[in-house]
């Protein structure tokens, strides 16, 4: 937790606020706050700055908030993402969201085990506990949209190509013939198929709706690292 | 498992391997492999190739061996890492591994907690088991080399020098004032800190030895992201 993400229901005054649970627990036993100690802070979907621990017990930390800087730039990129295995699901919304995507679609593909969608790491609170986990730790407030999809053609065929309008569009795919670009200076769409890969069916209909099938080389890489790896690769991390 | 990697041990002829325990699970279980079908394998720090399944139990598989084909390109990089937090240090070895990093050096940094060094993880066979577990998700046969170096100080000053000699060197380090480059085409040395950092007086050690404090951005990511992160922006993955 490199920065406190507070939410509206933490706030008790318009410049005060309450934590409790994770966070407070946080402060106790890894930062090690003293009354009086300044925290970094963000508000979710706002402003981040800093809080002063005006009250510390066991159970609150009261905290006077000054916010005043801009979050860091999102990345101009939509996610659009297989299903993965429940194991690697949280970690990976938590990387996405460290890394600024904020727009991340959940898909069906023949490769998603039907009971990857049971998963209660899909439900609102959960979703929402985890991409707040990737913001602080990246120090950024801007929470991502989750859009969950369970069937792949209507969802390709009806509102894929909405998506894509204006945007340049990539099916991350082994051994299709075309690299990866780098450092795209447009708004991008990004697909990535499940362990095991999209079917060639699967990746023709993405290609039909306007996706161009690119490959990372001969490394098979799991999500977890071949979102990193490809985010870093179209987009310069440093701005 | 893309490939499922070949042991000295595992051959009972020169062109015939048993497979047994995890491997044979993951032939049953995920492939779901027959007498006959053929698999893709590799020989560690040799070739790959496939192997064809020619006979098939609970307990073992025999595999008729051909292997004609080079490993990819490894990376041209010294990954000096300090010893991350147990929990996250498996998969941080797999995540190397599936890169193609082949030379890794763990070392202690004052926010490295002295338990990390006792976790089971850092045995000779757990390593190797996690490092082929990388190996085997990329399609890869080369056993990256491990060095512990639980002494900061010894190794900064004495053997760092040597590693850097001809080499680009970088430290990862939020907060100093020069972007890290792109695209290198030489080998490098890239230093990534723990959970919470380096210390200035670490930093200031190894840019003492030869390194230059580059960073990513804004964002503080997590070391199993900023690897991937770091290792798409200095080299072209698509070779």
């Amino acid at each position: 937790m490199n920065l406190a993400l507070l939410f509206d229901e933490d706030f008790v005054t318009p410049d005060r606020a309450v934590l409790t649970g994770r966070r407070l627990a946080h402060l106790h036993s890894v930062l090690k706050v003293a009354a009086g100690d300044r925290i970094p802070v963000g508000r979710v979907d706002g402003l981040m700055g800093s809080g002063e621990v005006i009250r510390l017990t066991d159970t609150e930390a009261e905290l006077q908030v000054t916010l005043d800087q801009q979050p860091p730039t999102a990345l101009p990129l939509t996610l659009i993402l297989a299903m993965p295995r429940p194991k690697m699901f949280r970690r990976v919304l938590q990387t996405c969201a460290s890394l600024g995507i904020k727009d991340i679609w959940l898909i069906n593909s023949y490769k998603v085990e039907k009971s990857f969608w049971q998963t209660p790491w899909l439900s609102e609170d959960n979703l929402r506990e985890n991409l707040a986990l990737g913001l602080e730790q990246a120090k950024d407030t801007v929470m991502p949209t989750i859009h969950i999809r369970k069937l792949f053609k209507p969802f390709v065929e009806d509102e894929l190509p909405g998506i894509l309008a204006g945007k340049r569009a990539l099916v991350a795919h082994p051994g299709t013939p075309t690299p990866c670009p780098v450092h795209l200076d447009e708004p991008a769409v990004l697909c990535i198929g499940p362990e095991g890969g999209l079917t060639p069916y699967e990746v023709g209909k993405l290609e039909e709706a306007g996706c161009q099938g690119v490959h990372l080389g001969p490394r098979i890489l799991r999500v977890e690292t071949a979102v990193p790896v490809l985010v870093s690769r179209l987009f310069d991390a440093c701005r």
